[in-house]
């Protein structure tokens, strides 16, 4: 089920094939997921959509490939996003994430839901000494 | 302003007293911040909390120590709870988080904050292939 | 799969056949989607629910219809009601949204939800400039 | 700060005053807070608003008051309304929370954060013994 | 389908198997909810999150066992987790929830959704007669 | 308060100056919020941040400015955005918003808020006639 309909050939539109095309070189793989499928219903979102996300997620920077998984898999939690979750967490776990680590990383999301529900429920003054401007 | 009271002296109290002496150690720092001294309020909820976090954050693991403080971060800044932004992102300056490994945690959450709302948008079916069980 | 019980025939109720009816002649439609249906197992939610929705969305105002279900989308995607995205999409589109259009909302809301958390994670100041009162 | 003018006089306004008046005599207290003088800015939000409130909260019903506060506070937290969790939570203690009653009720908001992570982290399918329907 | 493999028998682990006998003793019940059997991939986080559920949850304390049902439900609509609703409308029906404390629980909840929003909206200040502290 | 350092004179890095010239240009007015001011911190996710607002907010398309600012607002609204709620309400009333059609925006946030928490608290399966592909 979806908001948008699905096309059985996406790639007809070569706007369409570009991007998937680049999807596979990126990730040596010819496996494309329903995510980018579903955003070719409108090719300009589609290009600026994966635009970003090679950009952040698979460029060489500062933080390690599995990190940049592990962030991602938070926040999609947290935004209830369950595509997400599922998606990013086979990416991650592609790019090595064990068991163990991935059993951390949920226990880490757990703690903060419970302490950030904690904060704003007392409503506790951020303290002056983390202010940096 | 707080939900509520603050205490003058919070350490009157022997469990709280043990509580913020065992912060201070595992910190090796004399700042006890306001999240520790609100909690105060209720010895068992300060007890429970602490012990959790010391276990989950301060106890050597599969992730490092900068990586779980990046998680809380992005749990923290998607729960809204700007107490925590402040104090986790404190945490990670600590734990040597670089400027630019700052600028590109916030990428990460600012795009899986867009990607997110992106497949909750258009309903994405998982793809079968990421199913685990 | 629900919380409550679907009731096959929930009319037997006049007050639900009062309301169901409504429906119908306020839509011009004989079709009364799941979010009735499941309603209807207290009256007086079902009664008092479609009273707000009929007020606000079916009534001529300053806000044009269309502009009034997008609105709704967007609460709906971010609120993650997996549900009302289904149906107010579906009442956009029967209000004439384009294709074009569903994109550029879609990337409002993602632009949204990636400025929403840069925000948050830097926590900045509200400029004076912007406060009304 | 807020989005909308404060007025220095609402009561200038029938309407606002007859709302005010109506919840000066539910509440049996002089004291109006800021929620209901800011949504001031329209008459018709504001009687609906309070229209609802009062139904909703200070109507006799199946829920003892304190219980309907204390859900009210939950709600709050989580959707993260700064100014609900204050004004509930004092609403709360007006009906009698005690402090150990609101470190409980934090507790299981705080759990539910967690749990509430872990289920969505891990995708757990739900049991079919909790369908209703 | 879950981001991690279900298994098919998995109290041949003696941890698994310890607190699976523990909730099947406290809960009076053969049933063991996916919830646990998810949880069962890493022994230590299901041992931690069953020693808190059972310590929040099903210890006598100052609040009601229905009052922390509700309250546990509340947290799980607005946290969004479909899994959760499900199972803790299950546990609040087991512990007497009539169909109407249940509609006006859902009022109370689409209320504060409403009013949260509308606080969130007008950026309403918190009465200096609310702080605690 | 923030969680970077503000800056005295951002403009001196020349990347910077070009992102907060064409801010102005494009605004057509001198003033540079903080949102920019902060941003600049990194000049990459400064540039980034602003070329990709420019391009969804500032270039003639299908939905007129206005729409566009009122779907922004909703989604910071429900994102818990303090900052973005008083940013786009003020960008709105600078685009024609009216009193009455604040409160009618507000009515939808509302009314969307409250009824995606109900049907998530009912679960509330998806009506097959939803779905597009």
């Amino acid at each position: 089920m979806s908001t948008v309909p699905s096309q059985p050939d996406p790639e007809n539109d070569p706007r369409v094939k570009a991007v998937f095309d680049d999807i596979r070189a990126t990730r040596k793989s010819d496996f494309v997921n329903n995510m980018w499928r579903y955003l070719a219903f409108d090719a300009t979102l589609l290009e600026q959509t994966w635009a970003e996300v090679k950009r952040v997620m698979a460029t060489p920077s500062s933080l390690d490939p599995l990190t940049k998984e592990m962030v991602y898999i938070t926040a999609s939690i947290i935004n209830g996003c369950s595509y997400c979750v599922h998606s990013h967490t086979a990416a991650a776990r592609a790019k090595g994430m064990t068991p163990q680590q991935h059993a951390e990383l949920l226990s880490i999301v757990a703690l903060a839901g419970k302490t950030n529900q904690l904060a704003t429920g007392l409503q506790v003054p951020v303290d002056p000494v983390f202010d940096q401007g």
